[in-house]
């Protein structure tokens, strides 16, 4: 038995760093943490958990003994162990930190100081510096000193002696180049950088439109301070998407299908209570029109149609901008074009729609005039939501919030509150009920 | 003035490909073409249409005089020729083809019969092949060869005569070792390859988890056939989560911020109509009850709230379970045990928020049984929404259909058909108001 899991154990080793990660969040606790230690004593932990969410890794590295989280964490490249560091309370940052050998810790701590969501957040700072006044065999020689611990050696910056970026340099070109030609007649000047400060989202739509692998990261002095790498940002547009498609549907943003049911509940209630609230606005306009419902209960059956249809054509207008805006395609246009587009597209549909909806009510109750308040109703409404399908995003960006996240939430608020009033008071004007 | 436009222009031939692509995006039709005839001029046109969309690169190819088209064309990467041509109508595809150079239309015809979905569809053929007897500095004569033509030399693959693939080369490894070593001790063997006819979402997920930055692809006899690199899968990413955003809202695939309002609208109308067609369902449950309306207002009131929050909390449910597959992350999960997760939230969730609305509408209405009754029926529904929200994705996932995409349409009919329907019928039961 233990023959058959030493053997499982060999093969696992030789497995991918992310095949292992995959294996270790699938264990349970305990398991996991066994099967880490025996890492551990292969010097084989460190790059797994660099593969794993930062979430998992800090829970898992958090119940290993503190001396050998310690050893793995150094073993880790900087950028993850910064990842991983974030989770855990400021106590045990210090405190493995304190540890860690002293220009290893200097590096995380500086790290630590960028926020997560930006392109500090995202560098790695093992970037390779070159001087222009190098020849390829030399460049050659320091790429291969480099080559273990570099983030990547595909692309190398050409700095001064004050560490200011010059210029890119490819690997490609290197290979290629006589050993005795000169770094300065390989460099590309025109090389696009990012400031440390800079928005990741911003980081990963200049990979997008360049299609780049790697930019370098810089300081206001035009200091070379690290590199990001493409794969890095294929992360935050994940996560990004996800962001997204989960504020849609007011999903807890650190819920996943692994989440306990008990998490789960802890954490959607909040939205739900929400949800619940706005409904509630919602039902008191129906509240008081609860005596000409009494009177026309046809309003009754009419009133869901109206205030969902009205929902549904805004959260599409919604949907389009706020994508719209995570593609970085808003810029070209302008708000008010934008508006005067989705206006004329709610008249359109309403009327289509209302008519339809009109012609059936007239057909199911046989009263021209309640058709023709189901037709107006739903006209009214689905104008307002086109309206407000530009208004509130663009309202939520202006404000510096997500427009992705609460779009919804305001514009269903909206349409339901409005779609009931414009039908009652209608329904009171021409049917004259109360 | 004249002299003005030259020198924009000549600022423009400096751009990025991207920036040039873009511009031409902004421009009107007409000056758009003008503009790829002046760049066309200057050997400069094939680029910036492949960094373009192919809808909007293909139309403005249309627009041109045949003959500078299929230059162009044969200008281009195969692979972005062929998402091109992909868009044009069988005809002009026949027509350009037969007047493209017989080598490179060979390429581009074999390319277009994969399914633009699928790894065939993603790869490009310009990848560099190796063979293992070969001594680092004839592969470093090949690559400078190949290096203007093939999508990337960063990596190249080794294969034997029949081109059966047997390992991966990197530049990294071949630039840094000695010019008369063999290829054969540099190879990595365990290569991870794509078939040809895979999903491109699975690609795409390979890319993810292992952060490759380039993949062969490979025919059933391994045969090796192409490259596929990490920008081509960015844009599948990213389309991928749009298709998933614009699903949940049902907004048409096609449409963006750059739509004009008629295509919107003709677009738009069919999934209006489905919700409309889903609202009149629910709307018959109502109408059925319409007696019971008359004589307890206050269940017009009740309703849209408990048959909007089994909405909720059901499409909380469905997104994370869409998003989980989307990631790739369902695979270690077992349908019935994600089912009875979301029955207990459904059931504590209903409890609580249940409880919340009884307790409301008994302080509203004094009437302790309306209370119950809104209760129960809160309570119900959110547990047939938690459950609905598992079955209805698992169950279009297992008919082969985008789970993402029609999941939330068949959610809110049952959420608000049931939602009025337990209602109503708790109602009858226990005010006996019929």
């Amino acid at each position: 038995m233990m023959e058959k899991k030493k053997v499982i154990f060999q093969e696992l080793l030789r497995k991918h760093p992310a095949d292992i990660a995959e294996v270790l969040s699938q264990l349970s606790d305990e398991q996991a943490t066994k099967l880490l230690h025996r890492l551990y004593l292969r010097q084989a932990a460190a790059e797994p958990l660099g593969e794993m969410d930062p979430d998992e890794s800090a829970e898992l590295l958090s119940d290993l003994d503190r001396e050998e989280a310690i050893k793995i964490l150094a073993r880790m490249d900087p950028d993850d162990a910064v990842d991983l560091l974030e989770e855990l309370p400021q106590e045990t940052q210090k405190e493995i930190l304190s540890n860690v050998d002293s220009k290893e810790a200097q590096v995380i701590s500086d790290l630590l100081t960028y926020p997560s969501d930006s392109a500090g957040g995202l560098m790695s700072p093992e970037v390779v510096a070159l001087s222009l006044d190098m020849s390829v065999q030399q460049a050659i020689d320091v790429l291969r000193q480099r080559a273990e611990e570099a983030e990547t050696i595909y692309f190398a910056y050409a700095v001064d002696d004050q560490h200011h970026l010059q210029g890119v340099l490819s690997l490609r070109d290197i290979a290629l180049a006589q050993p005795e030609t000169r770094l300065s007649s390989l460099v590309e000047i025109d090389v696009i950088s990012v400031p440390v400060e800079a928005d990741a989202e911003e980081v990963a739509l200049l990979f997008d439109k360049y299609n780049f692998y790697a930019l370098p990261v810089i300081d206001q002095q035009v200091k070379l301070l690290g590199i990001i790498t493409i794969d890095d940002v294929i992360d935050v547009m994940r996560e990004e998407a996800t962001e997204d498609i989960y504020g849609m549907a007011s999903v807890p943003m650190n819920e996943s299908v692994d989440t306990s049911w008990f998490s789960s509940l802890r954490m959607r209630l909040p939205w739900l209570y929400v949800r619940l609230a706005t409904a509630i606005l919602a039902a008191l306009v129906v509240a008081t029109f609860e005596q000409t419902i009494a009177k026309v209960a046809a309003l009754a059956v009419l009133m869901g149609v109206i205030a969902g249809q009205g929902g549904s054509t805004g959260m599409q207008t919604i949907t389009i901008i706020t994508r719209g805006m995570a593609l970085g395609e808003m810029q070209r246009h302008q708000g008010h074009k934008l508006l005067r587009k989705e206006i004329l597209l709610g008249v359109a549909n309403g009327l289509i729609i209302g008519i339809t909806l009109g012609i059936i009510t007239y057909l199911w109750k046989g009263q021209p005039l309640l058709g023709a308040v189901a037709c107006l109703a739903m006209l009214f409404n689905t104008v307002v939501a086109g309206a407000m399908g530009v208004l509130i995003p663009l309202g939520l960006q202006a404000l510096g919030k997500d427009p992705a996240i609460a779009s919804g939430v305001f514009l269903t608020t909206v349409t339901d509150v409005l779609g009931f009033a414009f039908l009652f008071l209608l329904a009171h004007l021409f049917l004259r009920v109360i």
